[in-house]
């Protein structure tokens, strides 16, 4: 036992419950419910899982030890590992890594994606349970601590997610306590779920506010094993912005300076929320660099581009469930704990995504997807309608809800033939999260489309003449005149469409490595 | 004046703003950004409306006297002269009538959806008349009132719809005074719109919770007319039950009865929200002649399949936003009065539909789609992705955000030349107002899939075999193994598709008359 493990362990009967995490292997049998603590990977426990995987290597045991797993989000590394020795059964609401999506697209992990503000309470209802047979309940619950309070309360790390829910919905816990960080404690605002009928409103109405507790109460008597990790979070490098995605920031900037100056927005705008990737990243650059001061941020995750915002004194106070750094912004985090803690909130992700508190601070939202259509409907998750990238993420919760709802995009990206092989705008999404009735804002590299109160032909002209590369432009042209003098037959001019040409692009794509027609004439 | 009128007004200020409504003409001009009181046919506007259209047809004015008009959701049938007289310009969110239909679909009238508990408050952000000359608010709304308290606050009648939001969202405010039907004070409990970032929590945790006024207030100055109306609501007689909506009301009820054996639902189950036509009908009447008991609803509109239910006792108490009865059953409401308004709220729309309740309180939601694909996407506006029934109402607010989110749809729909000509199981969904992300339950008067926790792949296997039609079963299950080979290849098997043949059936059916294939190989 270490003697920084005994000084955080504050309540005494679990430091009887030390076990190393070879010693838990017997506990798990194939076929169990399990959940981790953990949000876009970090914050999730890895020793236990690691030796896990370390015995099915060594024991070949690939296929005949796998689990139904429940994360927040995403875990760290070590969940590669188990998809990459079929460790994973079934799988949900988000994941990231290669051999994650490659178990799920290889059909070998069956996965669900699901909104992260609904995945825990969907939880608790025993919903992801409900064939499960004995217990309804999970089996196990791996959390990583901190800390641990007086009375057995578990100090989560850098990511709160769905631990509350699933610390309550479980037969079991296994803590993993790491000492490679340091206790994070004073950083969590906590609410425990509460189900229908008994639900109260979620008093916060300004992003600095707290009500919950300070660490996650737990029933000490199923605390089965507390392990000692020494292991930090591994994350990789932030995405660095670069000319493209710089542009879309200025206009997005440029855009906000024109709502305040219309009135609709005060000067410090509204909460943001920002997801992941370089163009997030340049946009939160650029709003560090730009005139707007006293943000403040209601997001799920703060990555490295948020320390510089918390440093200039452009951003009040920002609330998220997670805190994903790399190694060199852990290290100023933790360098500069006063400045960053006295403004900084981490809540589960059912507050953090809660479509009441988004919609009644009224955040700005704003989301990557891989392609949005003519008509603002736009797909986050299945590249080509099939192919499974992380998943759906809190991104509808988001959009939803927000008060402005963006999506931000390159026009175009690369095909392996073609430069500008794929067009982010497209006839018909291939595959549809965010609805027609959901988006505000769509920006690319090229310009802007102000989606608000426009019907769906309007939104065609400025989605074309706006946010299109150019190279498409013609094309996209072309398919919705195409389907106006279609539609125009039939009296079917709402939304006009040829479904059979719909999705030619995309079968181009496939067939052809490009998204450029000969013709809209040619068959497939 | 009427005596009955003079005693309504109780604000005697009002009592010198009296004109006619054709007294009113002269003050509306083409272009102008009008809102009308009223959702679902009932509360809306009648007198005013009737005297422009009159004029517009009297004096051939056809396209020279258009409005952009917003309704909470659908007027009454004076809604459907503006259309056929070319008046409405623009319109949003949600419209019921084949004239407003048609305008929208040979593209006379630009028409845009949007959910319901947001189109109000994207009204009072500025959204929808972001592009209006002048003062940014609403040119004139015109609201139905029963009442008008001391302070010249309005008393709504059978609706409150967005007229909260209207009447502070606008310019100038016209009255009518409905003394055709009784005054409906003491039914409604109304919350003003609080824009970010000043709105607090909504407090209601459970169905009968007031804590809003009686009233809408407004600024006297300005109300600029008060207009007498004698003209009742005119409402279809509701969709009669038949054996296919029973069939599918059955199913429910079994399944209902089943979660609350598991612990999943409490014994009197979570508030109800039901949709509007014959399968809602039939649920509503099977569930009063059910053994369930202290039933709640929280639903956006009451009909007539609702009254035995307030009678039976099987129902406590229920709210909405509009209570849409036929001339039957609004004598009956009235001849009840003490019984029903005991029982009964209505809300502003923002409110009946707001996510945080819904969330909050666990609703069951209950809709109707056009249509649901393989993977459980739902369209629920426009047939073969291009053609707008009446939008998308609050479908989405309640799926997305309810405890159990069900679709109920015949299994199958008569095309003009095949009695099951279409199938409402599609590979791919034409249109996707509500996504894989939102639907715990689809029920067909087949059966019923329980999608909770399943994977796309899970959900192909209970929708096609508990839900199509027997007609449709061979053809969608083709549909799918022939997608799994093709994905098989390429490793895309999260959610196999062949996208050339996704909307195969669509097209068949706009060009042979029915969804069934001759054979997937057809190219179109």
């Amino acid at each position: 036992m270490s003697s920084i493990l005994k000084q955080r362990v504050r309540y005494a009967p679990y430091l009887k419950k030390l076990r190393t995490a070879e010693e838990c292997i017997p506990l798990f049998k194939h076929g169990q419910y399990l959940g981790w603590s953990g949000f876009t990977g970090v914050g999730a426990p890895k020793a236990v899982p690691q030796a896990l995987v370390d015995h099915v290597v060594k024991n070949n045991l690939q296929g005949q030890l796998g689990f139904n797993l429940f994360v927040g989000a995403s875990a760290g590394p070590e969940e590669s590992e188990w998809a990459a020795n079929d460790m994973i059964l079934r799988r949900a609401p988000h994941q990231v890594g290669k051999p994650i999506a490659k178990a799920i697209n290889e059909n070998r992990t069956q996965f669900f994606d699901k909104h992260l503000s609904m995945f825990p309470q969907d939880l608790t209802y025993g919903y992801y349970t409900k064939d499960k047979v004995g217990s309804p309940k999970l089996d196990y619950t791996i959390i990583e601590a901190t800390a641990i309070t007086d009375d057995g309360s578990i100090v989560p790390g850098p990511a709160v997610g769905a631990s509350p829910e699933m610390i309550s919905y479980c037969d079991n816990v296994i803590i993993e306590l790491n000492t490679a960080t340091p206790s994070f404690e004073g950083l969590h605002d906590i609410d425990m779920p509460v189900n229908p009928p008994f639900r109260q409103p979620y008093p916060y109405s300004t992003v600095d506010q707290k009500s919950g507790v300070t660490a996650i109460p737990v029933d000490p008597s199923k605390v089965i094993a507390v392990v000692e990790t020494n292991q930090p979070d591994r994350v990789p490098d932030p995405a660095p912005s670069d000319d493209m995605s710089r542009k879309i920031a200025g206009h997005l900037i440029e855009f906000f300076e024109q709502e305040v100056k219309a009135g609709r927005m005060p000067e410090n705008l509204h909460p943001l929320q920002s997801g992941i990737g370089n163009v997030a990243n340049a946009i939160i650059e650029g709003l560090a660099d730009s005139s707007f001061k006293n943000l403040n941020v209601w997001t799920e995750v703060l990555q490295d581009s948020f320390l510089p915002f918390f440093e200039s004194g452009a951003m009040d106070y920002a609330t998220a469930t997670s805190i994903r750094l790399s190694e060199d912004g852990f290290k100023k985090f933790f360098d500069n704990w006063d400045l960053f803690s006295s403004k900084l909130c981490l809540r589960s992700q059912v507050v953090s995504n809660s479509p009441e508190i988004i919609r009644r601070l009224g955040v700005i939202a704003m989301n990557t997807p891989v392609e949005v259509d003519i008509y603002a409907h736009a797909n986050s998750t299945n590249v080509n309608g099939s192919r499974m990238l992380n998943g759906l993420g809190g991104s509808a919760d988001f959009l939803r809800n927000a008060k402005l709802s963006i999506m931000h995009t390159p026009a175009a990206r690369p095909s392996k033939t073609d430069k500008t092989g794929i067009s982010c705008i497209v006839p018909f999404a291939s595959h549809v999260d965010q609805t027609e009735h959901d988006l505000d804002i769509v920006v690319t590299d090229f310009g802007l489309a102000d989606l608000r109160g426009c019907s769906p032909k309007e939104r065609v002209k400025s989605l074309i003449h706006n946010c299109a590369h150019p190279d498409f432009r013609p094309q996209l042209q072309d398919y919705y005149d195409r389907a106006v003098f279609y539609c125009e037959k039939k009296k079917t001019l709402h939304e006009p469409h040829i479904l059979a040409d719909a999705f030619k692009m995309h079968v181009n794509l496939e067939r052809n490595g490009t998204m450029k027609l000969d013709s809209w004439d040619v068959k497939f």
